[in-house]
Formats: structure tokens, C-alpha cells, sequence
């Protein structure tokens, strides 16, 4: 149990390293790596980080030499032995060697490639160009350097035991969240914190608290780190960054309907069982679904990342039962912007209709509402996309007009290609 | 900053001692033992435990083996060469060299005499017996060891986070009331909770956060072991077994009515200024006063350590007034039972009309009040008092009758000879 108010008061030290490995990411980047090594390992791609909320003004809050210590750190890893142990022999998902030979000896050569950071107004413009394998192992920890650069710049000037009192009732109501999911039977519960998490000492405990309060109820963490560390599960598949490159390479119209389907095609050659999971709102739940080829109907499961989470649920239930499927031998895993009340919501609103699964994220591991003056460690909407492949723009529809990305006009011809229509706009928190 | 949970889930070490070193106790103990030393040498005492509180069931939480393990620990500590020159050199109350040479090389060599421990019901009888000097030692130690005995017992079937969660909420309890306080202008306030505290590490927690909180409103601390590593003033004059054991002395009943005033003589010899401070409780306080010489109205203060406050305050004015003293010169000391609310209700009742300075005690450093299942680790009421004295019963009147202690027919004695006549009864918490 590590004294994290002392730390934070530390972090006047040259530099305090926010990220200390190169596993101290999500299991699906790792998944998701392996994946593009093997099938598209020559994709020039752009990848950026975007501040969806404004309000935060990231540039005066951080300091651009600070930024650059921690990103030129990152540059600086490579995989320790005991991480390239730790891949190449634990089971994942029941199974093991799931990371081949070919790529694990890549993986420990690998350093990360160098970015672009240039202040633009009082944002950041923060970009990684290059190979895709190596590009897209920037997203979670560009992501968690600047989240928590922020959560420091607002902790500088507080006294030792003003922190400590802030990391008591952060500390309180995380617990309280506990005794409030432990309730519930047959929960299954993951870690998906790390992208914006308040930092990597307060993520762990997170997860230590869940793995004394929950029980079995908490089945993992996205962390590679901290799975490690804590000997539990490492928990993630596969995400929107697939169908948006393989979609951005399409040469035409008729390729572009197909790549969605391709990345699962690619997918299923490896992976089986839980890993076979659909995130299928990249350009609109409905129409992916009513289009897809029966083999995606034996997957295991569906990821609902965005639009209303009942609303998404209620389509592969449907969905399931018109392709001839038993929803109750299925998975939903709601991982958008969730918190108790809508993890509890859901799971007994679903229960005994389809098995659901909840991959918690910023307001488990970010939860710093309402405990500072103006609220100043409240989280925010930061991403790290993919928004360029071998020179086109890739584009998102997503379920929520509010998280779309890409420009107007490919927006207009995906919309038309996938059949998507109005969606309703939903708030994005985090 | 030391992890508290951690240290209290390690207490299954063979022994994680409670009380590491002889000044781990009040200050007014040292000064009261250095009085004993140059004026009662000789005293033979018998001091002895006392839960008032007898809903709880000491032997039934405490192991006896622990028990003696802690106690024994104490028999073994000296004092170390460090605390030795802090004691020599520190300066107390503006003066040097407060403690005499005699004294500091009598208490180099002294070891706490032997204890006498017995079950007898539910409760533990535990009296101590020898020299004066050396015995009135044990007092603080002694209720420190059966608090935090008590305490571990509760804490023991907890999980580490539950843990940290319970210290969260305490912290965050402690911090509230801190910044409550640190609103009122000129206040004044000490650590006086050493004796009924939860545990050293937390005495030192609270203490370290209103130093940081509470700036120059906070004084210092009663507890030499804290004052010395933190660099603050220890606080603190003297108590009611001076005149207990005094009037036990008393071959008479003449004596008997001077024996508090003959504490106080020898009392002035030694000190002066802030030193000077009355209390006035220990057989009733307006017939002490009504009946004090004139040279103790020009004493600096009075300490309200029993009945209702503010009457104790008002008495103390008024006194000073009849006298020809002017009481906005003088200092009111409030030591009984206080918390936040009673702080600020006597700081703003009493401000410029006298000088208040607060001891905060139990419900500062032990108030896990409402914070465990059944509330097992509400503090309760424990003492530690001198009982006999040369083969006499001691006897103390107070101003509330439920503090009151000594053998009926000499109660009945006391009452006659300082003319102390019905009182009102109040609840004893702490």
C-alpha cells in the first residue's frame, strides 16, 4: 500500500515517470498489435490526440517542457525481461503462448517513435506518425501522461495533508462504489481505467480494493502492468482503430462495406472463445449488425462503447435471436462512460436475458468530482485516434454523432455506405 | 507520512510495541514526577486502572498474554541518549534547563517498577505500587497500551482496504474539524489526547495535520515523543494527583484543608508564568477558590477539567474580579471532553473577556466514533489513578460526581472538610 498523497507531494523530483513500462497499457493494444504485425504491418499511419472538452485548457495547465520529459521517457522503454517472460508464458483467456514468437521478438526491439507536440491556442497538438504497430503502442500512455500531468498541475500547491485528505475521501468513495456493486450477484467486473486514470499509484489501488471488496466479481484489468503485478486476469479484445484503418485503406466503395467485416474475419483466425467479441459501432450498431455474415452471429459476444447502453444491448438481443442464437449463451460488455448506478441499471436490467460483462473505466479510476475548489480534477473527454492511414483520413460514426471524428465529407459518404441515418446525440463525460 | 493500515494489518507481528520510549507520555507527567522527586521522594503510591466504562469488557477483547508482552516492553525502556539531551537542552515554556540535573540523571536511570495484573470478571485489575516518582509513570503508558490493545483487537478480522478505508474516513473526519477551527481568530489549541489515543501513529497523523491546518492556532502537543520529532512545543502543568496523593499525606483534617494549597506552594518555587496555572477541580472549585490565598490570584490561568465549562469559566472570572485581578489578563484552560462544537461554542462565549486555551484530547486523537459495525471503537472512559498513598486511600471530589473516586466514608470526609455540598451529575464519555 503505497503512500500516495506522499508521492504526489514528491513530484517536484526532476522527473516522477507517469509511465514506466511499455505493459503499462490495455491488454487489446497488445491483442490489437500482434494483429496489425501480422496482417497490415506496412500501414503508414497518423495518430492524435483530441481534447473533446475544450474547457480544460490543457496548454496553460501543463507545462510543454514537463510534457516532452514524460513523452521522451516513454521513448526511452523497452520490454524488461520479466514483461517479455510474463507475455510469452502466462495464460490469457485460458490460453497460452497468445503472443507468437514473431511478434514478441519485435515487441522487445521496439522503442516508440517520436512525436509531434506544438501548442495551438491553449490546447496541445500532439501527434505519432509512422509504422502502425509501433504508432498505435502511443494512445494509453500519451493518454495517461496527459491526464495526469493535469491532476498534477492542479495538486502542486496543496499542503501534505490537504492531499491526504483528498486521497481519503477519494479513497472512501471508491470503497463506497464497492459495497455498493458487491451487492450484486453474478457481477462481472473489469478495470478499464488506465487511458484516464488520475495516475498509475491510484489505479492500482483501484484495482487492489476491487480484488478485496468484489471477490470474483472483479474478473480483471485491462492493465498489463498491473495484471502482472497483482497476478490477475488481463482483461480487452479488440477496438475501433481496426475497422477504422482497414476502412481508411479501402480503395473504393464496395471495399470500404466489407472492411469492417474483414478486421473480424482477420480477428477470428486467431482468436476464439471470449476473444471473439463485436464492437460493432464504429458506423452505426444497426446497420453493421443487420449486414453482417451469419459466422459473426457465433461469436461470443457484443461491446456497447457508445449511444444509448440498454438501447445497444436491446439490438444484439434482437439480433442474436433473428440469427437463431441464444442470447442467454451470449455477452454484452458495456464499457462507455459507465459508473455504480448504471452498472447496477443494467446488470439487473439484463440479468437472466443475456450474460453482461462491464468494463469500468475513468469514474473508477478518475473519480476526483466535486473533491478540489472548481472542480478542477473533474475528468474530461481526451482521446488518442487514428486519424490518417497511408494518407487518407479515417473516419468514426460511432452510435453518438458527439464522438464521430473524421471530415465532413467522408463522414457524408461512410454515412451513405453504411446506411446510417439520424442518431440521437448523447453527452460525452469522459 | 507512514501508511497507517499497512502498519495496524501488520499488528500479528510477534510484537509491534505500542509504546517505544519513555517520553512517549505527557509532559506534566515529567514535570509533576521532577516536583514528586524534590518534594515527596519518599511517597509510597498504589495507582490503579479504572474503566468507568464497564460495557466494555477489556478482558474479553484483550488477550492477557499481549497485555503483558506491552507492558513488559515498557519495563524495559530507558532513556535514550537523544531524548535525554532534548530534555536537558530544549527550552520549555521560554526557560532552559527546566529539568534539574538531579532529576534527568535519576530519570537516565530509572526503569518503571514492576505491575500487578489479575482478570477479575470481565475487566482487567492492573495497579501499580513503589515510589511515587516512579510509579505516577506508568499512568499514561499504561492507558495507551490498553487503548490501542483494545483498538487492534476491534481491527483485527479487517481487510487491508477495508482498513485503509476506515482510516480514510477518520482522516477525513479529523480534517473537517480542523478546518472548522482554523476559522476562529486568536484561537489556541494543544494535542492533550496522548492517554485514550488510537495509537501512537495516529496521535502523530493528527498532530502533523494541525500543524499544517491549524497554523499558529495550534500550540503544541502534551506528548514529549511528538514534540521532540516534530519540533513543537510540549504542553502541558500538572494534574490532580498532586493534590490527591497531597491531601492523602495529610495527617489531619487541618492538613487535610491545606494539603491543596501546599501543591501549589511547591508548585510556584519551582515555575512561573504560564506554568502557573490552577486546578482548581479536585475537591470542588468554588470552595477551593473561595478559600485560596490571595498569592494565587496572581497566578496566569485555571484549567476546567470537570462539571460544565462555562460555570467553571465563569467561577474563574468572577474569582479574579473579587480578588482585583483583571480576568482579560488571565487564561481559562478547557481540557474536559471537548470537541469541535464545544471549542467553538467557549472560544466565542469566552472571547475577550479571558485568555482560553483548549486541550483537545480523546476525540481528537481517538475518534472512530459511528466508523466500525456496532460501534466497538467509540472511545470510552478509562483512567489511570493514584489510589492510596503511605497506606492511605486517596480521594478525589471533582465537580461532577461521576468523576469522583475514593472510599465512601472518606469521600464523606472530604466533602465535609472542603465543604463541598450537592453537585450536578454529568455523563462521562471520555
Amino acid at each position: 500500500m503505497p503512500d500516495i498523497a506522499s508521492r504526489v507531494y514528491n513530484h517536484h523530483w526532476k522527473i516522477d515517470p507517469i509511465v514506466r513500462s511499455l505493459i503499462d497499457t490495455d491488454f487489446y493494444k497488445l491483442l490489437m498489435c500482434q494483429s496489425v504485425f501480422r496482417n497490415k504491418p506496412d500501414t503508414h499511419v497518423t495518430f492524435s490526440l483530441i481534447n473533446r472538452t475544450k474547457s480544460v485548457p490543457l496548454a496553460d495547465l501543463i507545462d510543454e517542457g514537463e510534457l516532452r520529459e514524460q513523452l521522451d521517457h516513454i521513448r526511452s522503454l523497452s520490454l524488461s525481461r520479466g514483461e517479455s517472460t510474463w507475455l510469452r508464458g502466462n495464460m490469457f483467456y485460458g490460453k497460452r503462448q497468445m503472443f507468437r514468437s514473431d511478434f514478441m521478438e519485435w515487441f522487445e526491439g521496439m522503442r516508440l517513435p517520436d512525436y509531434h507536440l506544438e501548442r495551438v491556442g491553449d490546447q496541445y497538438e500532439l501527434t505519432f506518425e509512422g509504422s502502425w504497430p509501433e504508432v498505435m503502442l502511443w494512445e494509453i500512455p500519451a493518454l495517461a501522461v496527459l491526464m495526469e500531468l493535469r491532476g498534477r498541475a492542479v495538486l502542486r500547491g496543496m499542503g501534505k495533508f490537504e492531499l491526504q485528505v483528498l486521497y481519503a475521501r477519494a479513497m472512501t468513495r471508491i470503497w463506497e462504489k464497492i459495497e455498493r456493486l458487491r451487492k450484486l450477484d453474478g457481477l462481472r467486473l473489469a478495470d478499464f481505467g488506465t487511458r484516464r486514470r488520475h495516475s498509475y499509484l491510484w489505479q492500482d489501488w483501484c484495482v487492489q480494493a476491487m480484488i478485496e471488496g468484489l471477490g470474483d466479481r472483479f474478473v480483471g484489468t485491462s492493465n498489463c502492468s498491473i495484471a502482472m503485478k497483482r497476478d490477475i486476469e488481463a482483461i480487452g479484445t479488440n477496438a475501433h482503430e481496426l475497422p477504422m484503418v482497414y476502412a481508411a485503406l479501402a480503395d473504393d466503395d464496395d471495399e470500404l462495406a466489407r472492411a469492417p467485416y474483414d478486421v473480424l474475419a482477420d480477428w477470428q483466425e486467431e482468436h476464439d472463445g471470449n476473444l471473439r467479441i463485436i464492437l460493432p459501432d464504429t458506423y452505426g450498431t444497426q446497420g453493421f449488425l443487420d449486414r453482417a455474415p451469419d459466422w459473426l452471429a457465433g461469436w461470443t459476444g457484443i461491446r456497447v462503447d457508445s449511444g444509448d447502453p440498454a438501447t445497444g444491448a436491446e439490438i444484439a438481443i434482437k439480433w442474436w435471436k433473428d440469427r437463431g442464437e441464444d442470447p442467454t449463451q451470449k455477452m454484452v460488455i458495456f464499457s462507455d462512460g459507465l459508473d455504480t448506478d448504471k452498472i447496477i441499471e443494467l446488470h439487473q436490467q439484463f440479468a437472466g436475458r443475456v450474460r453482461t460483462s462491464f468494463g469500468w473505466g475513468t469514474l473508477l479510476t478518475n473519480d476526483f468530482r466535486g473533491l478540489v475548489p472548481n472542480d478542477t480534477l473533474a475528468p474530461f473527454s481526451l482521446v488518442c485516434k487514428a486519424v490518417g492511414a497511408n494518407g487518407r483520413a479515417t473516419v468514426k460514426l460511432s452510435d453518438n454523432p458527439n464522438k464521430a471524428m473524421g471530415p465532413a465529407d467522408e463522414i457524408a459518404r461512410y454515412k451513405r455506405v453504411f446506411g446510417v441515418g439520424a442518431q440521437p446525440k448523447l453527452d460525452v463525460i469522459v
